[in-house]
């Protein structure tokens, strides 16, 4: 066993954390900004330090090598991302992969080469802040997204993401040159923050993931009639934020009936006109449901548009729902998540067996190689954030459990 | 019995609906502007047509009188007005102003001198759609608002209120001289469409006012936690939407149970952040409680506290309710509501008796003065909004109601 230096991992989180500081509050640095690049050079000198060779592939995703004795093995690969979202906190995807980062220089610190080689992949465009396209550059090793995706395509300056890809140095056509097949690799591994409340309430330090989830979101609109809220008796009404709000009400007992994993929530509305005195005549409202297993997430879907339904006619109103967007849930396997289980046994903490709600690289890396995650505690569940936090020894025990579980897969 | 002109009636409500055209929709006709004015001198016009002397008070209110044989008598006075609010209807205010003009030109044609004086009170502000301040002219009269008023509150565009009134000919420190005691006027009587449902769903062409609604309006403020709405698990959340939609359907159980009368809304939420993946962190709504009586109104404002509290406790979230606004209802005296109740039977017409939910210039005069009103329908309780309407064929029958009234109180 290889004990990982939390030292340097916390110093170089707080050296990239000096790369990107928003005036505003947090930290701003979506993929392809001058700010980005400086980051990815800095990564780029530690994982040199480390004995890793260091490119770009044709995606843009900065990909580190630490090469096996026996070169010709697929190698074991973690990774996550250094991009944020505006506004962001100082440990999304940066625990991910300066984690990755610390490993490989703590096998360098003791002398080891392993026979199978190692990457570090750090994804472009994770957050989406710069196209709207996240998780684009795991999209693009899995062969999800191509070049016709990033000619076809804007990011938020409404010039097609392929431009950008030419301003820094790639030739956007060769993008799809970035995917990779089953069998590239041997495996995958991704340290992440939480982003919620579970570990930090449980007192638990790890989290081994079982799947991240899929999602079906509904998107419903209640019209019935506005009218003034002194002049109209209650039982002249056709008000619409009642039935809105029963179903409020009638998705949460559906989730918690489905299963202990399905979740919905409203977390979107508009009420027109949305004044003091006028009774609402419509309600516009949003329903993200998601669980790792999508027979859960149609299952509470159906419940909820029935109901909805119901809701409208008992209430003499009119209602609409319908799917907006679907992702489907990623189990992860049984195989590599029992050997990251083990990995995190190994330090003595806490932990236990969880989903990932929010979505993650891995869940593209998934699809061409066996993968697994392991989350550490965000105090307060609060992400996306300048208050965004974890505990630096929570870090380096989930660099640890990382270090333990490549170790295991690598022959060293 | 004297019959009123119905097709003249007609005529000027449409003639009138010539000034003040929105290019956006409906009417945008506030107080002291420029179209507010043409239409003030349209109406003059008329009154002077009727044999009626016109001038305008210290508080821009247009008066228009008719010398009565005994000119020492309290006049018998109408009213509404003929400000609008933006994108408003063509009837809000003019049916009763020009009602109200008709019964005077009928008399007029008749050849008919009344034994005591007759003035009609056109109010200025009434929506308060230039200032803010609605009831104002009104108000004035009443000896609500005086001259420090006008100098201390601006109106929407920044400068106080006095300012407004200089530019337009009035001297604002003599605003309060437009102040009235009681005594001053022998009764007031105002016809107005009913800004709702209530007539047009029972078929009833006239509404016989039994008070004006008074209110409590409440703010409240639900605080929990945002996070992240796949990766909190249900039994992790303190979502504030679900107790927010628990008090809004117990608020419509709370009204219901207190009286037939007493009417509660919820009207506007803000959510926060009003995301579709966010599980709201907080919500701001608002409560509007109506009710002739205020001590149902005081009762229903107490039980959705009380319960707003109770459900905060029982979700674990961090409420606030506070009183922001109260306005005292106004009951209107039997004395003169009967009297228009025998007025409004001679239509022949169905009627009912019945509450005013939405604030009338006739609370104002009610301080000072016997005061009562009459209701027609508005098709499918449209108001504020470019579609009100109510059939000329019930305008007629209100202003013949109007008509029978007000020779009751005359000697005519």
């Amino acid at each position: 066993m290889i004990k990982i230096n939390a030292e340097r991992l916390e110093q170089r989180l707080k050296a990239l954390a000096q790369i990107g500081k928003d005036p505003e509050g947090g930290w701003t640095r979506p993929s392809f900004t001058p700010q980005y690049k400086a980051a990815a050079e800095l990564v780029s000198a530690w994982m040199r330090e480390a004995g890793m060779s260091v490119r770009f592939d044709a995606a843009g995703n900065l990909i580190g090598r630490l090469e096996g004795t026996d070169p010709s093995l697929p190698p074991a690969a973690m990774g996550s991302h250094i991009d944020t979202v505006k506004n962001g906190g100082m440990f999304d995807g940066t625990v991910g992969t300066l984690g990755a980062v610390e490993v490989v220089s703590s096998l360098h610190d003791a002398g080891i080469t392993p026979i199978r080689p190692v990457e570090i992949l750090v994804f472009a465009e994770e957050e989406g802040s710069r196209f709207g396209a996240g998780l684009l550059g795991s999209k693009a090793v899995a062969g999800v997204a191509d070049s016709t995706f990033i000619f076809e395509h804007t990011g938020f300056d409404g010039r097609p993401i392929a431009d950008t890809y030419r301003e820094y140095g790639f030739d956007p056509a060769r993008f799809g040159e970035a995917r990779r097949q089953k069998g590239d690799y041997h495996c995958y591994f991704e340290l992440h923050i939480e982003q919620s409340h579970v570990l930090d309430s449980t007192g638990d330090k790890l989290g081994v993931i079982d799947g991240i989830a899929g999602y079906i979101w509904l998107n419903a609109v209640i019209r019935g009639q506005a009218s003034h809220a002194g002049a109209t008796p209650m039982a002249f009404r056709r008000d619409t934020l009642i039935p809105a709000s029963m179903i409020i009400q009638d998705a949460e007992r559906i989730a918690k009936g489905v299963s202990d994993t399905t979740v919905a929530t409203v977390g979107k509305m508009e009420i027109t006109p949305n004044m003091i005195n006028v009774v609402p005549g419509e309600v516009k409202m949003s329903f993200d449901i998601r669980d790792i297993y999508m027979e859960n997430v149609e299952k509470a879907a159906d419940l909820i548009s029935q109901r909805f339904y119901e809701i409208c006619r008992e209430r003499k109103v009119e209602g609409e729902i319908h799917e907006s967007i679907r992702s489907v849930g990623t189990l992860l396997p049984r195989r590599l998540t029992d050997v990251v289980e083990e990995a995190v046994r190994q330090t003595g903490a806490p932990y236990r067996r969880m989903m990932s709600g929010a979505a993650h690289d891995a869940q593209m890396m998934a699809r061409i190689t066996d993968t697994a995650m392991i989350f550490v505690p965000s105090i307060g569940g609060i992400s996306h954030d300048p208050r965004e936090k974890t505990d630096y020894a929570d870090i380096a025990l989930g660099a640890q459990a990382l270090c333990n579980a490549l170790l295991s897969q690598i022959g060293a």
